[in-house]
């Protein structure tokens, strides 16, 4: 089942996918531009993986690393679907990443990676943005290249687990303005699911809620204001979102 | 005024200091082990200072950094006052960092220094502990060093900033089992309250509920399974927990 969350006509609403746009629980159906498109999911805590695709990892000229590398985002950072993304017009380099998103659906600790997919819950796109510019060390991206307004695009919908046949076969794609210039494969994760999820639950306890970035692969340009950046992956549907710039959001 | 929140008889309670121990906001009174403590705050984003004591750095050899290291910690590390921090059992360094926790009090973009206070709902004592073992790179700490279970331990009390006379004149102490060993005060502070929040408000937008963990001073030391660590800071109250062995929780 595939399921979002807008808010409409003075309330928040779960809602599913409709032949004209959307359909709300309440039974009332929208155009996709006439909702306000949330995150399908309240995030708890959101890891990303850097470099967690061989070839992307080979067009930034870093090795392969020999542990995972995750880092936090913060829940400020987060927008649905159709956001507007800032971008600081003085930097020179802006680059979306098309991810999968992991959710975890159940407490888990200390989980042995033959088990781990017992825990997730579903799947949704994510668009990890980043601002190159402010990459001082790839080994722990930092608040500046990853954690700004709008960083974290996350939608439209929520997918059950059991509805994805194979996670390990999903085509990626980012489309800026219309055109194809990301193209990847699940099946190209350096670390995959089961051995993040037992990485992950060794050393804390992963919580409902809890959201995987699992990285991105090779294809990355630079974004500039007015931008539509589109991320599709099969099964999961077409995440939208607009870069503004910084200024045009600073009017007064 | 200082207020806290504590689990007690179904349900989770306001609270505020009483003579014998605690007085919930349905006005009874009970001991402060009858409770369970929770955080103070349902944290949003937590932000946490690295090396922002000039000789807490010097004690772990580094040189002062030029920007604010600041990384994230996840809301799954978060435990309150008399929680259970738990240690590794194969690990051979793991310390307690005494800090000042700064609470946003309302939303904040693109705040200039000079006005910064207003932003500031409060503070908190934090104890936010490092596996050292773990620190492969001092400028973003992994999440095995810091975002563990129990590894941001707040509370007890939310205090008022109208209540605190001075925040740059507090004095920062911690005890194991009795003993002092950390004594610090927030006048050392490397990068100060006004410009963590300007910094961090230039690019992202900080919202009430979201907390600064400003660093802490020199006097770290290696604790073990049963001992008990107390942070005090003045104003702020007595923050106390105890560390247990991983092997005790994962007993059968």
């Amino acid at each position: 089942m595939m399921r979002g969350r807008v808010a409409y006509a003075g309330a928040i609403h779960e809602a599913y996918p409709h032949q004209i746009g959307v359909r709300l629980a309440d039974g009332r159906v929208c155009k996709e531009n006439e909702v306000v498109w949330l995150s399908p999911i309240e995030p708890g805590t959101i890891f990303a993986l850097g470099l967690n695709y061989a070839e992307h990892a080979k067009e930034l000229q870093f090795s392969k690393q020999e542990e995972p590398l995750v880092f936090l985002k913060g829940p400020g950072s987060v927008l649905g679907h159709r956001g507007v993304t800032r971008r600081p017009d003085d930097v020179t380099f802006m680059h979306y990443e098309c991810e999968l998103a992991v959710v975890i659906g159940k407490p888990a600790k200390n989980v042995m990676r033959n088990e781990a997919m017992q825990y997730v819950a579903g799947y949704m796109i994510a668009n990890d943005y980043a601002i190159r510019d402010y990459l001082e060390n790839y080994y722990r991206p930092n608040l500046r290249v990853k954690n700004r307004d709008g960083g974290t695009v996350l939608g439209p919908w929520f997918v059950d687990a059991s509805d994805i046949d194979d996670v390990n076969q999903l085509e990626l794609r980012t489309y800026v303005n219309g055109t194809l210039h990301q193209r990847g494969n699940t099946r190209d994760l350096v670390i995959d699911l089961p051995i993040l999820i037992e990485y992950l639950s060794s050393f804390m306890t992963l919580a409902p809620g809890d959201i995987i970035l699992t990285g991105t692969p090779d294809g990355i340009v630079n974004v500039r204001a007015n931008d539509e950046v589109v991320c599709e992956i099969d099964g999961l549907g077409r995440l939208v979102n607009v870069i503004g710039s910084d200024a045009a959001f600073n009017r007064e």
